[in-house]
């Protein structure tokens, strides 16, 4: 059977970026490439809503999470991180073990932060760093970004913001709301397979790069910047990826930044109409356009649930972690999908929920996306 | 035209390999995915000749170096690296930037290390961890690493080894020489992009990265090892590139891994052959058989026959690095070349030497080629 992902990345790669990948590589030391490495950068730079640098490393999200952390934080310095889910714990277990006077602000699973509570926290703190998680991976919550990124302002600390799964599916104006570091990664909206991390740099971001006394090497940043108007990495870069990289902005710049924005939320609003139909919790009051997280009763069952998707339709959902383990579907709906996936997704979710004898009429899933996937631009329009 | 690599990594990627990362990913959390690591690393060992862990880092071969000093030495602890290029030298700025307590044992470049002299300078700097490379891609020069692994043993030294451009080329045998930590990575003799590096580690290896002080997360190979037993990585893997590790890995071992390193023992000998009848010396009296450097007198001009190469035959070998910039031709035969390959390359840089006024009959370089070629086994033998 196909298998379709419909997982919070890796997400499906379009055929068009596969086969960009699989043509012969440009060796990466040379004008070919480091054109090639100049052009995607500026792409990224357009989705990122930003002129500041975007450096790309060879690495997951947590490589360029801790490149944040080594480059951008001081030895003892104080700082502030939102642990609001697994990847917020993330940045936690990063600061702790670098060494950063960490005050970690604990939210239960499926809340998004409060502003202003953050703006005491930080203040009390003296927090010179402020490290959040935009759309947290693990509960499908979404924080409000633009107003975080005011309280680091006012509080001059610098802002840095994991959007690895939120970049491409939700507004991120790095420039336009100040965010000094903002992260993502290539198996996200940019619809590759991992193994690339990007992340943006302000002028105060980098000001802070040169003279950090914490050792680092492969994820000096102060060297990916030097490199980077001759279109060089340090090192050797995944060159088969950036091939890819380059073929995805275009992909995203085509149809248009706004225009993949607005899909997502479509698509996103569309999967939480169906299932609030089936009569499924969302887990978050604040939800992700990149992930769906749903409560499911253990009289139903996560895990069988998924199992059913998986082993009749093909379907590749994420279940919980940690205290969620076999408590939640992660839907994910991040990248190259359209209505067509929607419907598929929802129609087999009610059939597997029904199957788990969770009375749903055939068709009320559907019967409540269709009219929000009628808001969805034609393609051709 | 098209492109023809002859760089010692990138090397060109056979086209079954190019189709088979374009297959659709398996999500890296599934019984798929973890089935697929646990097969790819079963067969790595055997291309390693160990038993003990290989790790898959999502990185360069330089994140594979920086995992080595960060997880298995100590801060201030006395170690001792070799540098006789830049490669040697990387080694020793990573252990610089970790605070290790460095003895560099420099050559110049293109000599390889002497082990009694590394006996020496180990045990007067007591060092508890030797540093080497075993093939220098900057020179093309190989070390001998079964003495200097004997050397290490005799001194109860860790011996950590960049094989990252000759594994797969020649005979490395990790577990039967007793090499603590060995690296490679994706875009050299397993023919794939860059983007995957590798490391064994021996049981006195991992016994060192308990208990380590050394701050570290991304490449922290404790974490790595704990996940291994199920098939999994800390943090998402590069899947599309893990996809095409198990399709090189049987690559390799379908040939038979005894006959590869004979094909690259032939190929170099062959291309030595060749530019030795073009009257070309070689910068290294003990060469690797995955990179040839050769000098070239400045009245013919090393970049210049480079650039006649790649703008008359799409061939592209590297130049000369640091002080030996425009004075070498860095002619890669590692991975999946052939005897055609040879030939092509030859020929191409007789015409290019006999262009800049190298005089030179044409056929020289084949004739004295062709008689090594004939070592080959045929393919269907």
């Amino acid at each position: 059977m196909q298998t379709r992902l419909f997982t919070p990345g890796p997400t499906p790669v379009p055929a068009e970026l596969q086969l960009t990948m699989a043509a012969p590589l440009p060796h990466h030391r040379t004008p070919e490439f480091q054109q090639l490495f100049t052009r995607t950068t500026t792409l990224l730079q357009r989705i990122y809503r930003t002129e500041d640098p975007v450096v790309v490393l060879s690495a997951s999200g947590t490589g360029a999470m801790e490149a944040a952390v080594v480059n951008l934080t001081l030895p003892g310095e104080p700082v502030l991180a939102v642990n609001a889910g697994k990847f917020g714990a993330r940045w936690g277990e990063l600061l702790r073990t670098y060494g950063r006077a960490l005050h970690e602000v604990r939210l239960p699973w499926g809340e998004s932060p409060d502003p202003e509570a953050l703006r005491r926290a930080a203040r009390m703190h003296g927090a010179g760093a402020i490290f959040i998680t935009h759309s947290e991976t693990s509960t499908g919550a979404l924080a409000d970004l633009e107003a975080i990124a005011a309280v680091a302002h006012e509080l001059d600390a610098l802002l840095i913001v994991d959007a690895i799964t939120s970049l491409g599916a939700h507004p991120v104006e790095t420039r336009g709301w100040g965010l000094d570091c903002v992260l993502s990664g290539s198996q996200k909206a940019f619809m590759l397979p991992p193994g690339l991390a990007f992340l943006s740099l302000s002028a105060r971001a980098q000001a802070r790069i040169e003279g950090n006394p914490t050792p680092r090497f492969y994820f000096d940043l102060g060297r990916a910047l030097a490199g980077a108007p001759k279109g060089q990495t340090p090192w050797t870069p995944a060159i088969s990826l950036v091939l890819g990289l380059e073929a995805a902005c275009n992909r995203i710049l085509d149809e248009g930044l706004e225009r993949v924005w607005e899909r997502h939320q479509i698509l996103a609003d569309a999967v939480r109409a169906g299932v609030a139909a089936l009569d499924l919790p969302l887990l978050s009051a604040r939800p992700s356009n990149a992930v769906t997280a749903v409560r499911v009763a253990d009289r139903i069952g996560a895990d069988a649930v998924r199992a059913g998707l998986w082993t009749r339709w093909g379907i590749k959902v994420a279940g919980g972690q940690d205290d969620f383990k076999g408590k939640l579907l992660r839907i994910g709906h991040l990248g190259a999908y359209d209505a067509a996936d929607i419907v598929l997704l929802l129609s087999a979710l009610e059939a597997e929920v029904a199957r788990r004898g969770h009375g749903v009429a055939p068709g009320t899933a559907l019967a409540a996306a269709h009219p929000v996937l009628q808001r969805l631009t034609p393609a051709d329009a």
